[in-house]
């Protein structure tokens, strides 16, 4: 594959191995000191697919970084109020620092009563409304997973923030919203221009052209194409959708929202896909429940 | 004064008087069945005298509206855990709906320790992180005041939103950051494309130039000239700066942010200063403050 001198590929694998590597050493100077390690557990209800293949990386990463995990499985019948129970058992377990619910959940449940029962200090996904809100005043938070792997990006491919236009496309509670309001944070990877456009904007098109960084989570394959991309646009890639592709083993593959090949030689840097966002938001939720240990128990 | 056929004043005195009506008599449904009336506290540290006017025309509604008010006045020199001690009474205290601490507090004192002590339930000026984050993610919560009048500005004057470009000038937090998040929601009065404009915008007409609603929350006097304003674009002026002018008996004049004059005869709408978004912000906070009512205490 040719891609000209100027365009550089934003390899979120290279770089998630990297801060796993960083979290894996600081782990080593607290359990060298006789410290228990950082644990994190993960529910899972039902049997989605794309559910079972993040959790396992999830709990494949703490092996990595010398964490220790928990991992808690239930029928998709379960009942609100006993995973209500699980999550205030869970809440309470002074030798567990984070833990998250993997959704979507089944659709019996609502996941906002779900979600609102996480102690904010366990909550490493940070989808709670406390921690969202501390997010967004900027005060101390569990930033969410995949915001946070996006900035990650930004920040150790030394990609300037300050003052350039980003265009956010899509305003999901979990990647679009929170991204459109970090990057335009007085902050570190932040004071963008920012501008949050979806399903009712209208002339879409108009607004991203004008980008200078796009983040792209609408989870439409390849909905961006070359002639929405500014000459030197960086692109960061969220869509991590299952198209059916009947020439695989497996009989899918993942494609992102960008239209990779045709984009590549206009934009400054891109995220592939796979390789790109997905195995940062990974790395960035054992970044957190580092960091929750640290709160909570370790680093005193 | 000659304003073309088309423009608009969007009078918030009137609007306010409106609402605080709408209120007085739904609280007169709840004093007639023998239920006590909301009741609002405030807490005002020091002699601003900004502040000091504001605080007297919030009392001054309460009265207005059949609720009962409480201020509580503090010296300058209070301490932080004095001033933490008084919120936990409030906090605790049945026979009150709500309160707001006055801002801004004297340096020695940390306004994020301050605003967290207050208790989610009774923060009707919604600046809690957790009452920020539900708002965010479009869970039920108490909208800030003044975010939550220019909601209604826009709702009770019809101006439709939905696929409006709207340009925020400012990132306050409690002003243009929530404001900005608002107008994204799919909600009523959301569903804007929303670009976020502050002091690390580079070419910063250039996007004020494209909008459709023009929100200001900068602070500046007259910052907002009439070359930035597209034609037939809706202005919603936050800016109440006091502006010295020994012409007049109190020696100021209140300046907003938009140089009214001279965009009047461009704009389709815009709020004055004063008697725009100012008196909304006071409605707004009595009409938490009824939510508040009914949901603690009177609506069962």
């Amino acid at each position: 594959m040719h891609f000209p001198n100027f365009m550089q590929i934003l390899d979120g694998i290279a770089l998630s191995k990297t801060i796993k590597e960083e979290v894996k050493q600081v782990v080593a100077t607290y359990t060298d000191k006789g410290k228990r390690p950082p644990h994190l557990a993960a529910i899972l209800v039902g049997d989605n697919g794309a559910s079972k293949t993040y959790i396992n990386s999830k709990i494949k990463s703490c092996g990595e970084c010398g964490f220790e995990s928990s991992l808690f499985t239930f029928d998709a019948s379960i009942g609100e109020a006993e995973l209500l129970q699980k999550i205030d058992e869970l809440n309470k377990d002074p030798k567990l620092d984070g833990f998250i619910v993997q959704l979507p959940l089944p659709k019996h449940i609502n996941e906002n009563n779900i979600i609102q029962a996480i102690s904010p200090e366990k909550d490493v996904d940070g989808f709670t409304p406390i921690n969202f809100g501390r997010m967004a005043l900027g005060l101390p938070c569990y930033i969410p997973a995949t915001p946070f792997g996006i900035l990650q990006i930004l920040e150790r491919y030394k990609i300037s923030t300050s003052g350039k236009h980003a265009v956010v496309i899509g305003r999901s509670n979990i990647v679009g919203k929170p991204i459109s309001i970090l990057l335009g944070l007085n902050q570190p990877s932040g004071n963008c221009t920012v501008t949050l456009v979806h399903s009712k904007t209208i002339h879409i098109e108009h607004y991203i052209q004008q980008a200078d960084i796009i983040i792209c989570a609408l989870g439409i394959p390849h909905f961006l194409k070359s002639e929405m991309v500014k000459e030197g646009a960086v692109v960061i890639d969220v869509g991590i959708t299952r198209v059916d592709d009947a020439t695989l083993p497996k009989g899918y593959r993942i494609a992102g929202d960008a239209d990779f090949e045709n984009i590549k030689n206009k934009c400054s840097a891109i995220t592939p896909v796979p390789g790109g966002v997905g195995p940062m938001t990974v790395a960035m939720l054992i970044k957190n429940t580092l960091l929750a240990y640290q709160r909570n128990y370790g680093d005193h």
